[in-house]
């Protein structure tokens, strides 16, 4: 086997073989394939596309590249939750301890991410103490416990994905279906959660802007989930504007708890609800999800969702007194309105406009290396179909440096559109494939 | 300017301009661009192709990647010729002293070559005490004295080509007509002769192996050629078989000066003519090239080209008794037949098959670094057409080694096949563009 036969085998429309995508990644985690036969080949697959064996090929070649975890050691079934990213995603912050108060084993590594915001790792160490480091041992018996943990990953999982991925962001061979599907499952799998959640978001802040598209990457990932034998659930949901009202890791984390006490935007909670209710489904606590919807939001309403979040801060090492205190978090030294230059009602918020502005603030990396500042980013007043008059403050931009701010404020003054007509607010959860 | 984004507006279809063209070779050759994102980008262009401008920038930046040669010291106009490469392809060696008869000044530089057999220098070193490679001044002043020079490819000569070629052999992005005539085009516009023949090979031992494909890179060329300034005419001729009866270093020395005493093959001599005819025509020496066939004939009837070859031979220190006395060559020490497995006629020779049973003896280099079997070779008997008994050699496979001799014939045996019928014989000339 030779590697520029399989680039020209893929490249003329040929459908590759298990040995030969084997042979492709085994030969690429080992550095025996180089990153110019590889990215030849990534974009030669972008064009061709691969089918439906092609990709659970490739889920399966990445996923046996590093670790599997063993989670057998936990009772019950382990439920996982996944976001294709978007813009003020904090759902796994309200959506894990919801779970987890309902009976569901929560066992979750989770990222730092490139890009608008940090990952969920990076906003649960805007928790002063928050470890995210726990040894496989603590980590199983914690889930066993208090029924939660969330960890950073480790680095012995999916390594063909951090490789493969590094090169497709600078490539130009992001965006396919197969390539996008393959990463995400191939992780996901090698988590070992026995069902998993995606929310796959589609809208100008997402990977996947429309919703044929969007649907397609759930369709992909449901099928290469039950192709390995988990049950795989596909929520497609919107970000055509950012979700909820804060982007930025302190920031988020005060929504989620603001949410887990009732006062949340409306969209992160029904949004939170909603998942967590096919989370609890999935792990077998009700029959169908709107039952498990009804039992998130019972959670919801009498604070047990809270407790169980306090409970997992206080067992990670964190200081549980900023449920109640919020300068506890880090603090922006610098802040900038942006105001409304007309009255009427905001018609659209570019979530891709507000998620730059946010990287901007530095809440967020351009580079792996950077650092993230845990204070910096967004919090937006006025969402889509709020009535605004003019002079108000449509969004207030935070950071700890004048010129990060002034160039955030910058591109997120760009993402307000006003108009007089009222918007329809865009619906929330647009479909639900796997059920 | 950034390489990712030119790569996506490639990938998206988009137009490149000069000065991402520019950014592009520039900052691969010095090593600013890796080859993994040169060679994504490849692979779009493969798909996505470039328009008739793009194609021109490219070559542009290609060829003044490196240095430019200046022939103006020559006197007369100076005509260069190019085949895009087959087996058994010896024209120069025919061609250039027969122009030179006529008085059209040919300063040519050759390359070594990967492949079937060596290139055009590789087949002079076969000649003992040949040196190709020659100082600048020396190369020229040789021109002025006695109209002919042909020397080694410099080092400085479009080095965007040579790293470009040697990606797109690894990473499946040969095969684009934007791509291919850039490569040959940059070095021809970079060897700086006025007038440019180029002899486009069609057939399956060639790059493009239908009369379509030839005639659109042609076409490409010559529009590259004549919007640098360079009067530039495409024939496209046939490789539906080996051209001539030899296949190897010496072999093919050694049937290009029989064919300049007039004992060549019908194929090789015809082609030879034709090619001289346009080049003497677009050196000025005729007013058609027709009248530049009649005049190539003549040089070849009465000695005049392979008295030009001789003194050629002679001032870049070769031994000009070869030219009598073939015995003075290298030899092969061990050779096989093929033989006629029933009688009929040669209906096919595959090419193909030819050149890689020569690359087998160890006639072509496999690897840059590779040395040339000078002696060995592949010996045709029965071209396609001939009648041919049971029992009567088809081909002689000539080495030095009897396990890669083995081999070559295995691989050669393959490229024959016989027919009752009697084929009419390959056309040879198919068309000429730019005339």
């Amino acid at each position: 086997m030779n590697m520029n036969d399989i680039i020209l085998k893929k490249r003329d429309g040929g459908k590759l073989t298990q040995a030969e995508i084997q042979y492709f990644v085994k030969g690429y985690v080992a550095e025996e394939i180089p990153d110019y036969q590889a990215s030849a080949l990534l974009m030669a697959i972008y064009f061709q596309k691969m089918d439906k064996e092609e990709t659970f090929e490739l889920t399966n070649a990445m996923r046996y590249s590093g670790d599997n975890i063993d989670l057998s050691g936990i009772k019950g079934i382990k439920v996982d939750k996944h976001s294709t990213g978007g813009v003020g995603d904090k759902t796994t912050l309200i959506v894990a301890p919801l779970a987890a108060a309902c009976g569901v084993p929560i066992a979750k590594m989770s990222g730092r991410g490139l890009g608008f915001t940090g990952g969920t790792v990076d906003k649960l160490e805007a928790i002063p103490g928050f470890q995210t480091a726990l040894e496989a041992g603590q980590f199983l018996s914690q889930v066993n416990e208090i029924g939660i943990s969330v960890i950073g990953q480790t680095a012995h999982i999916t390594p063909a994905d951090k490789k493969l991925y590094a090169l497709r962001d600078v490539t130009g061979t992001v965006e396919n279906l197969s390539l996008i599907a393959a990463s995400i499952m191939s992780k996901k799998l090698a988590a070992g959660s026995d069902a998993i959640v995606l929310d796959v978001k589609c809208g100008n802040g997402a990977f996947m802007d429309n919703l044929a598209d969007a649907a397609a990457l759930g369709r992909m990932m449901c099928e290469i989930g039950v192709a390995a034998g988990r049950r795989t659930v596909a929520a497609i949901t919107d970000m055509s504007q950012p979700l909820g009202q804060a982007v930025g890791n302190s920031l988020e984390i005060i929504e989620a708890i603001e949410t887990l006490k009732g006062n949340g935007p409306e969209d992160i909670t029904e949004l939170s609800l909603r998942l967590a209710g096919i989370m609890i489904y999935l792990g077998g606590r009700v029959k169908t999800h709107a039952e498990g919807q009804i039992m998130a939001q019972q959670a919801l309403v009498s604070g047990a969702g809270l407790e169980k979040l306090k409970s997992f801060i206080a067992k990670q090492g964190g200081d549980t007194a900023v449920v109640d205190d919020y300068s506890r978090f880090p603090r922006a030294s610098v802040k900038k309105d942006i105001v409304a230059w007309e009255s009427g009602f905001v018609h659209g918020i570019s979530a891709k406009s507000i998620g730059l502005a946010s990287q901007h603030t530095g809440a967020g990396r351009a580079t792996k290396e950077d650092a993230v500042d845990l204070a910096a980013g967004i919090y937006i007043h006025k969402k889509v179909g709020d009535r605004v008059y003019k002079g108000e403050s449509l969004a207030t931009v935070y950071g700890n440096n004048k010129n990060k701010v002034a160039n955030a404020e910058k591109e997120a003054a760009k993402a307000f559109s006003i108009n007089r007509e009222k918007p329809d607010r865009p619906e929330m959860m647009k479909e639900i494939l796997g059920l």
